[in-house]
């Protein structure tokens, strides 16, 4: 495609985004499709001649659009927002255009050195501890996800567990060659049952395993973890021998956003000295606004690594989560290799960051350009504008979920996650929660809006998660009612 | 930023890179921005209030720009080719317009069965075996690199060995508890000399360690893996009671595009019960033409697991690894967990791929678009074409470097990199090889091409790689001409 090409085709894919921007509302949220319906309007053969790009925007329309879930959509509701902004979608263009591959300093300073910055300004965004700066022993970078920042944070706290031995020698045991004592034991990973999914992932991907992960007690009313039970089961596992590698604390749990005492939690860690990692994938970013800066208590003190996600609720779209160490030495320990064909004079100097190091693939798009566009478009006050609408909306639907009898809230919403049940008045529980599953399922197939579920003691929630740019007032009245119309016709045809 | 305000950016944006497109020749290929020279541009606080997108770009042009090494270059010779074409960008941009997050079928069916598709058709271009299909018991996804994909790979083979027992019991030993029992002794990898240094990071990351990654010896001339003793080193581990986990062949090493032959390592892996995992980052692709489907000799039979990199030679921007295995059962069973918050209908019925369930982090992007745009806009014809542009150059390069008494080629190219040194006739091989890293730093330095080095059997090898969409005959003449007066100007600098 010449440069010509571009400049066309380029314009046309802006304007079908835009028009998409301003339609978006005339689409069902959730797409309509089955199982196999864009597949069937794919041809199973590639073409054998190339095709003009209008054929590919023709095909977008016709066959991909259908099969679409509309997340963008200012009533999509379901699993947290994944804010596609225009600033956004602009920094990542610039990124896809320039097509660099930033995984040393030296091929190419500025995505490092950029990313560098913006993660500092992130850190004075959120007023995170100076420990967390490029200027002091940790540092901050952009990863693809939390899972990702989680599986890095173990490999980490198993480097320093291991007094570096556990990248060398691994996990298992053999005679005559000794790992550290304590990683031929088992290791432990300490997480509640309302951490996210992604740490018994990266158990099963560290060579830990699904079973030496401990689960803390929460408090029942909170779902915040106990931090008595943490020391309880710490205190349990080094007297049986095992090595404590990590504790995964959260600061807005996705099932019901509930944040977990990390001062506390800090406090016991730092006793049995385990690595804590914090994990606010979805309300980290919250402390954008200094009355929610609260959710950071206990930061100063003892966490070692933290996350947090712009692509949920800061207006930057999908995969942009930015993570920070206290101490960048064993991450890298974790994780460098240096083979010849990737040495170079600056990375020899010691004087850059090669961010390959803190990360599980080599390779590395210029991620901080959309980023760099989101904080510079919006600036500090735009930003905390953004999640202070969030907030307000979910207060005020609480308001009305509280004051309706029909409904139950589960808790005064702090962010933008609003957890509810209708009461479904004389049902047994578990016909009750058939019956709000089926309320959600005839919601979602209406196109009208998308929500999604939890299990919270065993009983079903509605999840509706409030923070998509486009979202206003008149689109969570909208919900509310909806919801209350289809809660009485599922009553009513009982 | 409104629909209309993205409308006037957007072309803004896409002029800017059609503008680059044209231009880019002027750029030196590799910054010469100093360590923190790029920072020092930056401010050192977010903005309070938001700014004009055309502040940005004014400070891309002054800051960034400077900053960035240009991979997109015609004289880009380094690494490998990392082609970031029109059509590619434009499908990453409609993914980030659309903004939708693809981890489960349900939460876009079109990311899914669009990415279904591709990876078929990828197949069928490149003549794979049908195991490898969506209709088989394999299939394919799109990975973001070669590195997460034989990190994946490594760990459904886990599962494989250890009779599902990996995820959950992890690697480590203890008392009582019986993880099946050879995965409590050593696990082993088997690699070569010239293997990526992913897979020793795998082996870190994955807890197998990298004491136990075994590496099996070469032949001298072709760099190519023993067939021979890899068998006996599974045969002398096996005696050892250790586990055999994961075999990694490569089909054109980072080094020097070496070759291992599949056919005669899968029938020992087949033999020994390994897992045979083919990493075909750079040299995959190159399959999509006839004269050089050889390259896929051997995968008919053994192989478990394939990956290769469109991102890299095949006009697709990162990241973009397409990975098949001829099972998909060990892959789901290490990876997949499903929380209350993600179960839903489609899941259930079993209908359809969910994808999370078939990489390391949860969300993923709509990368199949850009792929699609590819295929689609340059057809097989063309991306056959392409490949061959880039092994016509490599060849017509390696033949004056053949001719010139000054030089020594490594070896006759097959792809698009060429592998070679100057004689610096009467040196010592030290300083030779000294003067050959010399000679690279004056050229990269100049700004004119940029190409890395390796070291084989000790000796510093420079390799310039050729496949960008941009690089004509002049570049490689040009690129040649240069080589050439600075190696005269350091021969005679002595």
């Amino acid at each position: 495609m010449t440069p010509e090409e571009f400049r066309r085709y380029g314009k046309q894919v802006i304007d079908w985004i835009a028009d998409y921007q301003e339609k978006v509302e005339a689409y069902p949220v959730l797409s309509q499709a089955r199982p196999g319906d864009v597949l069937a309007g794919l041809p199973e053969h590639p073409p054998e001649r190339g095709e003009g790009f209008e054929d590919l925007l023709a095909d977008l329309d016709r066959v991909i659009m259908p099969g679409v879930t509309h997340w963008q959509h200012p009533s999509f509701f379901a699993y947290f927002p994944s804010n596609a902004t225009g600033p956004a979608i602009l920094g990542d263009l610039l990124s896809a255009g320039l097509g660099v591959q930033g995984m040393l300093w030296a091929t190419s300073p500025a995505c490092t050195e950029l990313e560098n910055r913006v993660v500092d300004w992130m850190a004075e965004l959120l007023g995170l501890p100076a420990r967390f700066r490029m200027a002091g022993p940790g540092g901050g970078v952009i990863q693809d996800s939390a899972s990702s920042a989680c599986l890095v944070a173990i490999l980490a706290a198993l480097h320093r567990a291991g007094g570096g031995t556990a990248a060398r020698e691994g996990l298992s045991a053999q005679e005559g060659l000794s790992a550290r004592e304590g990683l031929t034991r088992r290791p432990k990973l300490y997480v509640s049952s309302q951490t996210h999914s992604s740490l018994e992932k990266a158990a099963r991907i560290t060579g830990i395993g699904a079973e030496n992960v401990r689960v803390v007690d929460v408090d029942p009313a909170t779902m915040a973890m106990d931090p008595a039970h943490l020391d309880a089961l710490l205190a349990e596992d080094a007297a049986a021998g095992a090595t404590p590698v990590m504790v995964c604390s959260t600061v807005g749990t996705t099932s019901t956003s509930a944040v977990d005492p990390v001062a506390a939690i800090g406090e016991v860690c730092a006793r049995h000295g385990v690595w804590l990692h914090v994990d606010g994938a979805y309300a980290g970013v919250a402390a954008v606004c200094p009355e929610l800066r609260w959710i950071n208590d206990g930061f100063e003190e003892h966490v070692d690594s933290y996350a947090t996600n712009p692509h949920k609720w800061l207006l930057t779209n999908f995969d942009c989560t930015v993570m920070w160490v206290g101490d960048r030495e064993p991450l890298i320990g974790a994780l460098s290799i240096l083979p010849e064909y990737l040495r170079n004079a600056a990375t020899a100097s010691g004087e850059v960051v090669d961010y390959r190091d803190w990360q599980i693939p080599l390779g590395r798009r210029f991620r901080a350009l959309k980023l760099w566009s989101v904080i510079r478009w919006y600036g500090a006050e735009g930003l905390r504008e953004h999640v202070r609408t969030g907030v307000r909306l979910a207060a005020e639907l609480a308001g009305w979920i509280s004051a309706d009898p029909a409904f139950e809230l589960f808790e005064q919403p702090r962010f933008g996650l609003v957890c509810f049940r209708p009461r479904w008045e004389g049902l047994p529980d578990e016909e009750a929660d058939a019956a709000t599953l089926a309320l959600m399922e005839r919601l979602n197939a209406s196109g009208d809006l998308y929500l999604t579920h939890t299990r919270i003691h065993g009983r079903v929630l509605l999840r509706l998660a409030i923070g998509g740019p486009a979202t206003t007032d008149a689109h969570v009245q909208a919900a509310w009612r909806r919801i209350g119309e289809e809660t009485r016709a599922g009553a009513a045809g009982r």
